[in-house]
């Protein structure tokens, strides 16, 4: 195993689908993925797992059930385990995501938007 | 526990020493840590913890037994472990870094940049 320097931009060129979470590295237990969202997602929590969001573009809007968070880029936003939440963003925002690798886009819910297969870019 | 914003430049604007990663968050068995660089670091490896540096502001640059490395804004250097590295900057440099718990910043090598105990901003 070696280095290596990621360009996130390089990579975001690389697909154009939303809540569709890419794979761009591993660190330790977690993955490191890339996602372009546009509209409503589904809400949902992860029973195990903290999630962050790095805002890379636009302007990221995660609401839960007592308050709603939005993240510029050079912001992020901290998910403990167990909280719901459900990102719904007007124009499409670019994420970065650290995730332990059992986290499922969709948590506990199962729904037309969950994504068990992620692709590598 | 409750989801949290947080905004890295006035994160940044709470400390000004270099090489003294500070803690903002918890990700799982990870730390979010934040990290001002400028000048040389001390060559070392982590046996056991793959790492992540996210260039928020400047140019990093991290020197390798067989190459160097150089990230801007928007991109970022993932680390496996045991692979040596020297962080060295001209420049002031903002980095945010993504890492186990139990990572020392200088990993096996005790030296004068050795911080143990991290501060929480």
């Amino acid at each position: 195993m070696s280095a290596v320097k990621i360009n996130l931009t390089e990579k975001f060129d690389l697909f154009s689908d939303y809540w569709s979470p890419k794979i761009i590295g591993e660190l330790n237990d977690n993955q490191i993925k890339l996602v372009k969202l546009k509209g409503d997602f589904v809400w949902h929590s992860h029973q195990d797992e903290d999630e962050l969001f790095i805002t890379i573009k636009g302007k990221l809007t995660i609401k839960f059930r007592d308050k709603i968070l939005t993240a510029n880029p050079g912001e992020i936003i901290l998910i403990p385990k167990g909280v719901e939440h459900c990102p719904s963003v007007e124009e499409e925002v670019w994420a970065m995501l650290i995730e332990p690798k059992s986290v499922i886009n969709t948590g506990e819910v199962e729904d037309a938007k969950t994504v068990k297969n992620l692709d590598r870019i």
